[in-house]
């Protein structure tokens, strides 16, 4: 039986001990788990095969869908991409210990913004297995501490790799309890209540399940419950382009959060029938004016409206949309400002798929999730998402009396 | 009798307008308000005078203290301070759409991430009445909405700021709803729950006001609880500066957050009964070895604990403290660098008192309250706390497909 409160008082002693590690021993962790993980392949496989044997049962029971048996397997490409990742991971600079910017508050008074971990993070995942060790890795890099959920469907691999990842850290002897594998349904509702331990939640999953965490925890949540994605075709857009940007974004990964699932577009754009006859050979279904323009198919369907000008669309977008990743096509420069300026969401794109919005693709190197939060971290979040700051202020025995008094004043220069 | 939804629904339809306005039109806006407010001075009066006589029975009556009554009371002074701190705010620069740094992902395709207000915020704040105006102010100059409570004895001063403010922001068109007040404490807890259109609250008021507010609401709190800020004296620390911080950072300002609360002194340190002494004759009340080394006196009383050495001092502040300030006092360089990188708090000093901990103080020239959170902002928040960003992705008809399949590379440079 898993005390949770234990493991949360547990991990965050642990981060104190995380939150100040050099950068090379966070890359030493990294390289020991990808060892470890390259040894061990075998005992991977066997442990997945178990998990795929059960899931195989509920499959036909209808318990699980196809989708969810096909993310739950690990085989020798998933093996390698997660060594591959890892050693990305190693490759980048240390997110920790960055001087933001200093300042000369006054004559040998020095402040500092430095940037830190955040301290526990509790994240809850679905059945891809290989999420623990991405995810795992990116908190051990940012220097943070976590507990996190796998998939029930996923529990022998899961505990496999927690074990060697483990192992890998004490081997090197990373501070115990760094990073936690918990187990049941039951912990979750746990562990979204302990705000005085858990710093932040990352859910990765489902509409579903990142709803669910939101509307059930008071610790900050880093995530996006839905991704109703927009294009806006403007009147002078050229057709082939439009056409081929559309396809890209609804096809190209249709169940991704970056899709798009509405396409506005201007009245008096010319290829209005062409488009709709291009979208239908490209398999793409089409709904005009659908009763909910807030529905995410995460399918090869598309909401169609035509709107009388580019007003319209952007309050349709600020209305309908979830603030995820919203595009505009046109060649009016004047027009592509207002849409990128009035349209409240993380991503405003011009002339581009919505589908590039995306830590890889935006150069971040690792990707910790796409957030719809108005604070902390907006859009494609890479490791600096799991950062926050400090100031350090390096004085010669000053005190505030004489500055509030008016005998000294502050010069506030950066340097 | 107000309604909050209906309130809430204009406040996050006027922060569409609002989140892009150029600087110009917020410095006149701010500039009008100070106009409005120089020019209403006696009604200012008038209607302050109102709450005073009422506070002033409650004051008889008990219900009410002192220090609340006082802080109630607006006179030409703090009238001065407003409009001084409102052409503060118009001097500095504008905190949203800064490009906070520019990316070539490819040829044609250049990523920007901008500056950009949050949206609507919730402010509550006790007696008062002038940080009405200093709350909203701030609010304007970064492009935010907001809906504000102020506390119940000050409504009628409240009420008239929020008509002048309302008449001035009306003169120059800024957009309607922009900026609200509420009256009941009813509301307060609707407000809380609002999440889906306020994202960000921010207490300003006394601990129980901030923590009541943080266990009752999913939308995230900006603020502190408590202060419980540390000074630790290390073995080599010399007499005279020692003292000096320490009266400093307890006496300037008793009540304030950044005020110490805990001495902790090194066992070797040579000067241990000279500094009680001193502390006496200082009038601050020594508490040695207290039950509850939680506890924020707000007043001049220490409490002060001797312990073996540095590291005994780093788990005591991180096991007591509230991470907000906390200070070492050492001559030696590698014990000054181990307590400001294993002590987790917003702000670490080394030799200086801990109440240079201010978003003034630090140069940011206004400040909206000191955070003790591990995401968004943390320390002293200036006006960039109420800032978040966008992405601006500016393409050139590029899909993603061909990166996908590695026809394409991304160069991911920053320009």
């Amino acid at each position: 039986m898993i005390d949770i409160f234990d493991i949360a008082h547990k991990t965050k002693n642990a981060f104190l001990k995380t939150m100040n590690l050099e950068n090379d021993i966070k890359n030493q962790a990294l390289s020991a788990i990808a060892k470890k993980i390259e040894e061990n392949k075998k005992a991977i496989f066997e442990a997945n095969e178990k998990d795929l044997q059960s899931a195989q049962t509920m499959l036909q029971e209808g318990k699980i869908n196809q989708a969810t048996f096909n993310r739950l397997k690990i085989n020798e490409n998933k093996i390698n991409d997660l060594i591959a990742g890892l050693n990305d991971l190693i490759k980048l600079g240390d997110p920790v210990n960055k001087v933001l910017w200093q300042k000369e508050l006054d004559e040998d008074l020095i402040l500092k913004k430095i940037s830190t971990p955040i301290g526990v993070i509790g994240v809850i995942f679905e059945a891809r297995p290989d999420c623990f060790i991405q995810i795992a890795s990116l908190l051990i890099k940012s220097g943070n501490c976590g507990i996190l959920k796998g998939g029930s469907e996923a529990n022998n691999t899961n505990t496999l790799f927690a074990g060697l990842l483990n192992e890998a850290l004490d081997e090197i002897n990373y501070p115990k309890n760094a990073i936690n594998l918990i187990y049941s349904r039951d912990d979750i509702k746990k562990m979204l209540s302990l705000d005085e331990y858990i710093n932040l939640i990352i859910p990765r999953g489902s509409n579903a399940l990142v709803k669910f965490i939101k509307e059930n925890t008071k610790i900050p949540v880093l995530g996006h419950a839905s991704g109703i994605c927009h294009i806006f075709i403007d009147e002078n857009m050229d057709y082939n382009n439009a056409k081929k940007i559309i396809i890209d974004a609804k096809t190209q990964y249709p169940s991704a959060c970056n899709a798009v699932e509405t396409i506005l577009i201007h009245k008096n754009w010319n290829y209005i029938e062409e488009l709709k006859k291009s979208l239908a050979e490209a398999n793409i279904k089409i709904v005009e004016n659908p009763e909910n323009f807030a529905h995410e198919y995460s399918d090869t369907i598309l909401s169609i409206k035509i709107v009388n000008d580019l007003k319209e669309a952007i309050e349709h977008i600020n209305k309908y949309g979830s603030g995820h990743t919203d595009s505009i096509l046109s060649n009016k420069q004047e027009n592509i400002e207002k849409f990128m300026n009035l349209v409240d969401s993380a991503c405003v794109f011009a002339n581009c798929s919505t589908r590039f919005s995306d830590g890889f693709r935006f150069g971040f190197g690792a990707e910790v999730g796409i957030s719809t939060n108005k604070t902390h971290a907006r859009g494609p979040v890479g490791l600096e998402g799991l950062t926050i700051y400090k100031y350090k202020l390096f004085g010669k025995n000053q005190i505030v009396a004489p500055y509030a008094q008016g005998e000294k004043k502050f010069k506030h220069k950066i340097i």
